[in-house]
């Protein structure tokens, strides 16, 4: 039952050797996700071991190049692989003509489905749902339209008590019914109340992405309880008014909206190249929200 | 007076970590050309410590994604590095289409001038020409209108011996026209053929990019007697089948051209991901032309 981001790139726009610019993989029950997809993510993805034709979901959070120009080399390799199932692509409508004329432009038919989704990043909508998860947009505040991202697992069923499972053989359909929080009448008329032979399902887990953004309160009430939050966090506080003017944010601003939000974890990235090591950045958030954590190519966190 | 090439990538259209899809960095006296520019290129430049600022020109063999999908990363790297100086981009009109159509979509203005310039791959033509070279173009045989392209020094002046300058004041005019091939006439009314007290310059270096063709000799008047050819080779001889069904080389008939066309050394790369190792790609190259040398990301080739 797991639940894990991998960092494939924690750096801003400038790609150094030590942080590739934006991508995560999210792997949910081994159902991966990619946020993000910045030039070298297909070899971020090889390096990281990650099973990229797993990958059936790809969303973009702004069309910044540092946060999709690696997308055209991931939907031709699939291609070369010889890939035949569908990739939905969710992102501004305009990414659509960018990966159309880039396809025209080399006469290339992929021998799979590509499934374009067009989302309106000013809105707070469920994009995307499936057996696991659901994906909602979540308004940020940036110099060009940009979304994050807030991934949450689906409610999971009950759990039948152990103990009421030895002695009997349930159908099928009892099971489910159970599961689904219905009581159960046995062989003998007897009621058995669904609260007394089952247990409650794990509250679902939920991680939001949100990069690129300048300080925003809004997106507090989308993002709020989540289990694990990345937060750009781009400068320190001493040059907030570069962040602010570059709508961006500081580590202390991404703790504050940690904080604010009640989230249990926090993961800051989307570091300025200026920053050659982050040490300082960290202890910044820490000082305002303690469960921090950075980013780095190739770190893994499970919820 | 240095001619030296730097692989950036050896491998083809699937990216390896040991082998980055194609780029070439080609150093003429510290002015810097590329030649193809694959996803990642920019942490290629980088990675070989290239002073990457230094490259004021940039030409595209083709628009398969594994010959140009870096571009964009490196004209956006440029820009937020603050870039002034000219970028001279040369490749298939078509490409001018998605340089605009990614700038317009992210509402980005360079903040320095790109000079696209169309060319017609199926022309040999010189395309270019500064005070260091001239780059021509080399038609090629692939599914897609691609052309290599021929860099050739510029042909230096005459040395003057320097037994002659010894005990002679030269103004700067007398200089250059005796550099320039001129007789000199000295204060005493002598004259000197220019052949007497000079010596030829070194015959200019030439090298040829020749990437992705299949067998063609057509190529071969163009490339005659160059220093160091680049000749692709994607698959060994016993795939000569695949080779010519997808219009690429194999290792033997990259050495068949080159001895054909009487270079002097060859180097082969963009080898299919199927290829580990390449040691017995190299010998079966070696076993028709052996000054023959595998292409490998990082290795620089000096002419």
């Amino acid at each position: 039952m797991n639940f894990k981001v991998i960092i494939l790139g924690s750096g801003a726009a400038i790609p150094l050797l030590s942080r590739n610019p934006s991508a995560q993989v999210v792997n949910v029950k081994e159902h991966l996700y990619l946020l993000d997809c910045a030039e070298g993510t297909q070899l971020q993805l090889r390096r990281n071991q990650v099973r990229m034709q797993r990958i059936n979901h790809i969303f973009i959070s702004h069309l910044h190049g540092d946060h999709y120009y690696g997308l055209m080399g991931l939907v031709t390799t699939f291609h070369l692989l010889g890939r035949k199932e569908s990739l939905h692509v969710y992102a501004h409508p305009d990414l659509e003509k960018i990966i159309h004329l880039h396809l025209d432009t080399s006469k290339t038919i992929l021998q799979y489905p590509l499934l374009f989704h067009g989302i309106d990043p000013n809105e707070n909508t469920m994009i995307h749902q499936d057996k696991f998860v659901t994906v909602t947009t979540i308004p940020l505040e940036h110099n060009f339209p940009a979304c994050g991202f807030l991934i949450r697992e689906k409610q999971a069923k009950r759990n039948i008590r152990k103990e009421f499972l030895t002695d009997k053989s349930l159908s099928p359909i009892d099971y489910r019914r159970i599961k689904n929080g219905e009581d159960y009448e046995d062989e003998h008329g007897d009621i058995h109340a669904n609260g007394d032979i089952t247990l409650p399902p794990r509250k679902p887990r939920a991680y939001a992405y949100c990069s690129d953004t300048a300080y925003s309160e809004a997106i507090i009430p989308v993002i709020r309880d989540v289990d694990l939050l990345y937060h750009e966090a781009t400068f320190m506080e001493n040059r907030a008014a570069d962040a602010a003017a570059k709508f961006h944010s500081t580590a202390r601003q991404a703790a504050l909206i940690a904080s604010k939000a009640g989230v249990q974890r926090l993961i800051i990235g989307h570091y300025s190249a200026r920053y050659k090591t982050l040490d300082d950045m960290l202890a910044e958030a820490k000082e305002v929200f303690p469960d921090t954590m950075l980013a780095e190519d190739g770190l893994s966190f499970e919820l």
